[in-house]
């Protein structure tokens, strides 16, 4: 197996997007345990994302999604929050923390291997939040440039193509068993990162998902890259 | 004016292709001046961008225009050349040296905006020019995105649209003319960044462009950034 790239999902996988939006909500003041918020919050999401992918709902980027979720979610909560509130809280989504691997472990996988980002958000949020966690990445793309969310095919085969790879020669790394059996549908390669505290510690863990690779940080996998793959 | 993000051309801007060219020119050991053959090259290049903008050719990436406008040319030179080398030559067009304020330059204009490339070459050519010169962006786009080349409006609209800024808050930093038009015309901002040496020592300059700024490299125009524009 030869991987001439890899693509990154962001939330959870980079990104410990539970820890900065309870933060978030901590700082707006907002009634109610910040960490049950974000978890209801951060749970809207994927439905809608569905609805756009079958055509149920119009295109809408995160800011948009995160902002309709929001609503929905202090409607249902009985929140009353003035729309200055929920900007701050939406815009804390362009500021998240990276876990503790990440910044050194893309700077290592970049020596040997094309990296870009490949995320459901948009490409100005991924630009803020690289920015703000300090990540080098060699391209920023976007389920945003196929206009079809993660896991539909397009979003994995956008990528290869705007790449210059075959879908084959692509590797994904998520966190996240249903956006690995999206991009292994498409034909990529998979890596899967454990991520055990994405959800809060003693969350359920994932059942252990079908992926090419399986390790448990980004220096882990840029060991096995160099040392087990190019057979 | 506040400025928001700063969109790079990069052929000839950031990088100086005709060294590149000329030394793949001699690499590959074409019989000739590899100066004149890479210049007459070059030549090839904006009538066949004006050919695909008025869809009187199809949409193309740079490996095939450039594939295109080198067997065009080496006929009309009367030069066979094997396959193999026209693939080298080709291929010398991912591995060109950046113009000597540039690395450092960008890392400084990064600090206070957001960086991104905006070029007529596709994705994966910019991504293997940025590897290759080590130069860090917070984003690669270019006209790919928009399936229209500069100066089409189409290609910096699109790029104001994924940066997530108004057009107006969107400044291209460009050695080109034509380049700095399309943009102000698409209601961008302009810098002007001369490259005296572009096409060679003691080649006519080009006449001094209408810009917003206009500078003699990147850290004059980070300087000129910092102190003047924040009025």
């Amino acid at each position: 197996m030869v991987v001439r790239a890899l693509v990154f999902d962001v939330f959870g996988t980079l990104l410990d997007w539970r820890t900065g939006i309870a933060e978030t909500f901590r700082e707006c003041a907002v009634p109610g345990d910040a960490d049950v918020l974000t978890d209801a919050w951060r749970a809207r999401y994927r439905p809608m994302l569905t609805e756009v992918n079958e055509h149920r709902r119009p295109w809408g980027d995160f800011d948009e999604l995160h902002r309709a979720t929001l609503d929905d979610l202090l409607a249902e909560q009985g929140l009353a929050l003035p729309d200055d509130v929920r900007d701050r809280l939406v815009a804390g989504w362009h500021r998240l923390p990276p876990w503790p691997d990440v910044r050194a472990g893309l700077d290592e996988l970049r020596r040997t291997h094309i990296t870009s980002t490949l995320s459901n958000g948009h490409v100005a949020l991924l630009v803020d939040l690289a920015r703000h966690a300090d990540l080098r990445f060699d391209c920023v793309l976007s389920a945003e440039l196929s206009r079809a969310y993660k896991p539909a095919p397009a979003a994995y085969l956008t990528a290869a193509n705007l790449l210059g790879v075959d879908p084959g020669e692509l590797m994904l790394v998520a966190a996240h068993p249903w956006d690995l059996d999206g991009a292994r549908g498409a034909g990529l390669r998979t890596a899967y990162v454990a991520r055990p505290l994405e959800y809060g510690p003693g969350s359920a863990p994932h059942p252990q998902p079908q992926a090419d690779l399986s390790v448990s940080d980004l220096p882990e996998l840029a060991h096995l890259l160099r040392n087990t793959l190019h057979d």
